[in-house]
């Protein structure tokens, strides 16, 4: 009781094999140069190494940890490919057919860690997935040593439980009555959003598991131009062309107008298609916008069309009461994508598919494998989820998403949000009046992006037209491309339509600031003041 | 230089703020029981809590690992979904809105694993992917650690680099010239197989990604009656229609027939089809059997047909000089599927579709989203994969192979599966001759699999008909069962066709030795006895 922590988690880490005495820990770094993946366990008394190694890589990635948090620790260290492929120093990327030493394996991960790329970072603003939640770590770390697989109750009790119990909740929260439908875990909003295809199909065209394309009419399906590429993806994998995909407008908000998709559906029936989908986006990738669900939803009830809402990235406002609002009428959605590794700061992979009629997953999917899905097993194997799935083997994403649920609950979550909002908020009125700067639209942020161009000085004089607009288009690629090398920060950047290139600012890093935020526009102009 | 390995590992990973002298340190565990997710990094005095929190959960890993490989721990502790569900003591599944204590939390781990299955224990038979390789957990936990993703060279370019290495150094094993070709890591063999039948279909019909299945004549695939599910599953998905996959026989080892594919393939021009894609399978799932691929090969030629061969349980016998030759003909696919997460013991996920021409995998997929593929970025945006894949963001899967590989060499992979061959060579030794065995195939095990039924004195007299049948079709499941209950070891079975319930024995898990295929067997006879 009285011992120190240091004593303690010492002892404990390292009581594996005390018998010999403390002679067995006076090592060295060193020593792992005459050690050898072969000297770990199982070997014969690898106990003892496999603990001082593990306790090595511990070091290594708690350092990690610590410096992603640290604001004078860089980004990243960047270099070209070819430079890492050419061997930095100590650093060889290529594979032998002899092994190396576990020094040697030791170095290799900090020099991997080294020239990544630190996605936990404060100033790391490159992507929708950002930052380094340490319960969500905690829960890697653990679902990579349990080493398992959803696809049975058999090997995986407690995580099916866990994915059974958390996709009900998501579907409370999306405001099914009493969390009904059905659900699963899969590797990515792109895949979750095929998988929405996919049940669509299943449930107007049911033959076309069995007989094929050609048992079904000539089906059209509607998204966003503004909506994520998988919507195409899936179109062009599951064989009903892209050009079936029937592009909406937007207003200048990139909100989908309803009413172009009523007159684009009438267009199509009048062509001999059959509009069978429709994808309302809560969230766009570039924007944020959230598209009207309600209104979308009459339209999909009126002409008896799927209602899918990809909330891959808006999908985490549902747990803030200030912000759910945006996503309004998600329950009259058929089918839900909603990846609570994007706004909600879980550890990558984490995508769910929401479905709000129980059994079209498993009709859609399952091939009853005998070898797999033995219906004579002593426990509920109604428990089993693998035949639900396009997977057979499937991760386990679930654990590190249900123990930041624990650790936060779901307010923790909302606050988190709120947060995040609050800050793109504060980034929006920072720059809306501010000499150099031009927002791509108008109004306060509907989720946390911020979309705009830095203006250089030396552009700031010229008249509209097309040399400021193909000099302009050139500005953010430079500014990003030398933030890179310097390594302080990383935002994003992209044309869209025919809007030259420009920033686009997202906030889901629980470490960021408004220090980091003010740092950001300082870098932008520190960087771009003589373009 | 001459402090202790225990000294020397707890001022490390401890060293982060003792600028307050050990008071800091003087931690019970109690003292989580007032701390929560919120007094973590990026809170303010986080790092300390941080760490002494990520190092309590690295103590209740490794003790895990330690246990994993001590065989008089279980395998597992089995409990009913119903069980788990109603709560164990102290053990509560269900999310609630506010946050639980990291006490709780560290608690909800240890529970998780205690009532987890133990995939790396040397008793774990269960699966095609068995096994704990330390070194692999190592690169798992580092991967967590990182948090990134492999769309973009931008923000994993030491990841992208170590995945097109090593795809490189794959597709030199499969026997393609200067390891030539393309190849992408995907979340498991059943979407890697999905991928070769789209690429397929993207190379004969490349009108289908944009105008649709209509685009294509009717279609026919070809795969073995014993193959795995996951052919017929991309078949539903992808819309070529289950009925359109038209199944080989095979001989009595489970290959097969080559006549059987010409004939099949013959037949279906007659009535109209184009035969597409054959799949041959390196390893089936329960047999355990290879497909002639170099017959199968000449049959593709000939009819123009994409040849895939699913290697995802028998790709890793091309690292053995020994076994290599059971994929003779491998380099003459078009597409390999190969899951180091099976045979070569890789912790799950670990999946890769090889390709044998360039160019084809992106042709396929891209659909060239500007804001995630700028092409006036920096570096040499070639390296940039994501427009290869039907996910978007896509998990690392490649280092802890990578790190693995490094480790072991080449020649540590052939050992591992020289050495589960020879184990599985051993049982069938053991069991050909022994009383109350029958094997389900008679010759040398082909792969690790071993096909077998237990026939319980009770059934020894009976003479062959309906009621012995019915009688052995019930006894692997309680067998199994019983298995599970006691918790000593787990091994799968399955019918097969008209053969009724058998055990399948495999073996991937380099844990394992000749006693624990002893204890298997008497096991298995001693909860068989009265059965």
């Amino acid at each position: 009781m009285g011992s120190s922590f240091k004593e303690r988690a010492s002892k404990n880490l390292l009581s594996c094999d005390n018998t010999g005495g403390d002679a067995h820990f006076r090592r060295t770094e060193n020593d792992f140069s005459n050690m050898y993946a072969r000297d770990l366990l199982p070997a014969k008394n690898g106990e003892e190494p496999t603990m001082q190694f593990l306790l090595e890589v511990v070091e290594i990635l708690t350092t990690y940890v610590r410096k992603t948090f640290d604001r004078s620790t860089k980004v990243l260290d960047f270099h070209h490919p070819h430079q890492l492929l050419e061997g930095m120093e100590g650093f060889n990327l290529e594979l032998s057919d002899q092994p190396e030493s576990l020094e040697q394996i030791l170095v290799d991960c900090r020099d991997t860690l080294k020239y990544g790329v630190r996605t936990g970072h404060p100033r790391f603003f490159n992507q929708l997935s950002t930052g380094l939640d340490i319960v969500g770590l905690a829960g890697e770390w653990l679902t990579s040593t349990a080493n398992t697989n959803m696809f049975t109750y058999e090997i995986a009790p407690v995580f099916v439980l866990m994915e059974q119990l958390t996709l009900k909740k998501m579907r409370e929260m999306v405001g099914w009555p009493n969390g009904e439908g059905d659900g699963i875990f899969s590797p990515g909003g792109a895949i979750s959003n095929m998988y929405s295809v996919m049940i669509a199909r299943y449930k107007y065209f049911p033959d076309v598991k069995t007989k094929g394309m050609s048992a079904a009419p000539r089906l059209v399906l509607f998204t966003s131009e503004h909506s994520h590429y998988s919507i195409k993806k899936a179109c062009a994998a599951l064989g009903f062309g892209t050009e079936n995909l029937i592009l909406l407008s937007t207003d200048e908000r990139g909100r989908v107008i309803p009413a172009d998709l009523e007159a684009k559906v009438i267009e199509a029936k009048q062509k001999g298609y059959v509009p069978m989908f429709v994808n309302a986006t809560a969230g766009t990738t570039v924007y944020g916008a959230f598209d009207p669900i309600n209104e979308i939803a009459d339209i999909c009830e009126k002409y008896n069309m799927w209602l899918h809402v990809d909330g891959a990235w808006g999908g985490g406002l549902l747990m803030s009461r200030k912000h759910r609002h945006k996503l309004n009428g998600v329950e009259r959605a058929n089918s839900v994508t909603w990846n609570p590794h994007k706004m909600m700061g879980v550890p990558l992979q984490c995508s769910a598919v929401l479905v709000k009629e129980r059994g079209l997953l498993q009709g859609c999917n399952s091939m009853c494998a005998g070898y797999l899905f033995q219906p004579d097993k002593q426990y509920d194997t109604s428990y089993d989820t693998g035949d639900k799935a396009i997977q057979c083997g499937r991760h386990v994403d679930i654990f590190k998403f249900w123990l930041m649920w624990k650790a936060k609950g779901t307010v923790g979550f909302e606050q988190h949000i709120d947060k995040c909002l609050d800050l793109s908020g504060y980034l929006y009125d920072k720059i809306k009046n501010r000499e150099g700067y031009e927002l791509v639209s108008e109004g306060e942020p509907q989720h946390t992006n911020v979309c705009f161009w830095y203006i250089p000085p030396g552009l700031r004089g010229l008249p509209d037209g097309q040399e400021r607009q193909e000099r302009l288009h050139k500005v953010a690629p430079k500014i990003k491309a030398m933030m890179m090398e310097s390594g302080t920060t990383m935002v994003g950047y992209q044309p869209q339509g025919d809007k030259v290139n420009f920033f686009r600012m997202v906030i889901s890093n629980h470490a960021a600031t408004r220090s980091d935020i003010d740092f950001l526009i300082e870098e932008i102009e520190r960087l771009g003041l003589d373009l």
